[in-house]
């Protein structure tokens, strides 16, 4: 991609309004547009972002079993009336709506009821359990406030996954390999070192839920860390009670700023219950589904990774979601043709990559481009031209060097 | 993908109140789910259906040099007054809603207005088009009625392309290359020789606007087909005048019923004037940008292939959107292994593979089978294993043979 061409130009500031500073960096690098307060339009930049977060999310899902299905955002209030969370009262960040011919809907918030009625037609016997189904798609929350940017949107992209299992045992086991699978999501994100799997309120359908923590100065949560143990416990369950029975000493902890970036929640027959989910056991025996739910906000992790990852000068991706693997910029006019004949090389070896062939200082240059934080970043200049070598800098690192062609084709 | 684990069983009915062809095979043979008149709960072998058309639609786009990005549904009113397309009266589909904090929102049913307010945010100068952005996502239409199936949905799913040129003649070179990459995506689906580029009523912008129109006998419009030419004139302009314009002779033409799966517009200034989407030429003067807008709905060309393509066993699908290349079926309880054996060894080849493990009879298996509608179908019989041959039937022409299993792992 030339750079000239680029749908998303980089600028100077971020609009009045933006107080968030993901949605000010994410603005200002040209990945999203301030369509209203916690609604963002993803340029190209930030699709590109959101799509490998979800691919990496997608492949994972499916590692475990998950099954990819799309429900709609449309809602009837027959099934949510059934668990008692149609009223605004009880779930108070409903969008509603009427249809042209008679009769109010709602914008799905999370998915809960309409899978778990759309599942009695699917599961009759012990057979056809465990069973998980997920999806990754647009969900609408009508936040009173929405100034965190990215972190809480009006609208925004998730992954939710539900598992449906015989018993509370065949149950665990599963929220045993959603920890895992998203481990291992975090760590392919290249956030991994920083995400704690963290010991949080269970509500009212299990003691214990559990959040993924991603330790950022800028979190709105408080956590305490084992290292050792590689796990944490938020605030709101951090007493001398719960520490004991998770057999964690409190002077190992450490007290960090963290930002939530998953979370997975064992249900219970909350919803299989009133909307009558249940199976046949072996001695034909109606018994109601055990649920779970597991979700991953693939928005709010461009915006909790934009919080986390930058430093003074930009935006800093990991490389398995960096917009592109590349950022090529062409110095100066000269190395015009020079600059395009690595872009080929480098796109024929298969590497994405932004070319910046902009009529541009190379102050300006190199101070968008780690705005943009693209991984690494190849330098065609006159003097490197001249040599026949390219400066090669890590965005994550800052570790620069001069590379022949070769190496450049194999970074 | 075992089918004993599969989410979306086949059934012999369909909801009562369904009356389209296409939602009622969908629904019987597990791809859908109704949740209300107009919108449909993609299931696991409907959502696969709906990525690979996406994928084929989204490599097609870029092939053309479209950027992809996401907007949001949810629409400020403000862009939308400008163009005079707010009003309920003007644009009859609207959802409307309304923010916790105050103030309405509309849920967009197409995005000229957001988009080309965006872009004046990116478009300055002659140097930025011309450009090309799209999306493929979840739109909303608040229609009066909506028994068509997944062919008129109150939500569905569209790719919407829309181009910015400097001029006319800059905008009619794009308006050729879209109809080459329109019918690029038609032949690779699996349509392509009964899809027809159709003139259609250009509205008040342009005076045609082009149709994709796909031949069928349960298609609501009447086209008229000149084979020759390989393009179509729709009912709506098909008069001796338009006729002489397009040097269409009368008598060459061939009346076909048909529906819709694709359009491109022209639409002059009538967004870049309102809403003030200029750029200024090589002399400085300030130019109102000149745009085209370019649809498919990917989940409308499920109904509309399942219609077209369907015979009274039940669907058929093109391979190249086939939910999975083969359909295994394990004929009797005793050659499981061989099936299971036979099934690790397609996955290995990198097929993607359904085998259909249930416990039942060979009748329900077939039939089932024919209902779902994949592409080729493999048996796994008794006397066939004794053999050393598998029964292989292609879905599209029927044909059966035996085959070993060298040649199996070939098809």
């Amino acid at each position: 991609m030339r750079q000239s061409e680029l749908i998303g130009k980089t600028r100077k500031d971020a609009p009045k309004d933006e107080e968030a500073k993901n949605a000010q960096l994410l603005i200002r690098a040209g990945f999203v547009h301030k369509e209203m307060a916690g609604a963002y339009t993803f340029l190209p930049l930030g699709w590109s972002v959101v799509k490998k977060i979800e691919q990496i999310i997608r492949e994972e899902m499916d590692a475990v079993g998950g099954q990819e299905m799309h429900l709609t955002a449309l809602q009837n209030k027959a099934s949510w009336e059934e668990s008692g969370r149609w009223s605004d009262e009880v779930l108070d960040v409903w969008f509603k709506t009427q249809l042209k011919a008679g009769g109010d809907l709602g914008l799905a918030t999370t998915h809960e009821e309409p899978l778990t009625n759309l599942l009695t037609d699917h599961i009759a016997s012990h057979r056809d359990l465990p069973t998980y189904a997920y999806q990754i798609q647009t969900k609408f929350r009508n936040e009173l406030r929405a100034k965190s940017g990215l972190l809480r949107g009006r609208e925004f992209r998730m992954k939710d996954l539900y598992s449906f299992s015989k018993t509370e045992e065949e149950h665990e086991a599963f929220y045993e390999k959603a920890k895992q699978a998203y481990k291992n999501v975090f760590d392919r994100l290249g956030i991994g070192e920083r995400t704690y799997l963290t010991f949080a309120s269970g509500g009212s359908f299990a003691e214990f839920s559990h959040e993924f923590q991603m330790v950022t100065e800028a979190g709105e949560d408080t956590i305490y860390i084992d290292e050792e143990k590689g796990i944490a416990v938020n605030e709101e369950v951090y007493t001398d009670e719960v520490l004991e029975k998770l057999g964690i000493k409190k002077e190992n902890l450490k007290e960090a700023k963290a930002t939530e970036v998953g979370n997975i929640f064992s249900l219970g027959t909350r919803f299989s219950d009133p909307l009558k989910l249940v199976y046949k056991d072996e001695t034909g025996e109606p018994q109601p589904v055990v649920m779970g739910s597991y979700g991953i906000g693939s928005s709010r992790l461009v915006g909790a990774i934009a919080e986390a990852l930058s430093d003074d000068k930009g935006l800093i991706w990991p490389k398995a979601i960096s917009p592109y693997d590349i950022h090529l910029i062409q110095l100066q006019d000269e190395v015009k043709d020079a600059a395009e004949d690595l872009y080929k090389k480098l796109v024929g070896k298969g590497y994405s990559v932004l070319l910046d062939d902009r009529e541009k200082s190379a102050g300006e240059k190199f101070a968008d481009s780690e705005l943009i934080g693209i991984s690494k970043r190849v330098v065609v200049g006159k003097r490197g031209v001249e040599n026949g070598t390219y400066e090669v800098t890590d965005r994550i690192t800052g570790e620069t060097a001069d590379m022949k062609e070769e190496d450049v084709c194999q970074i």
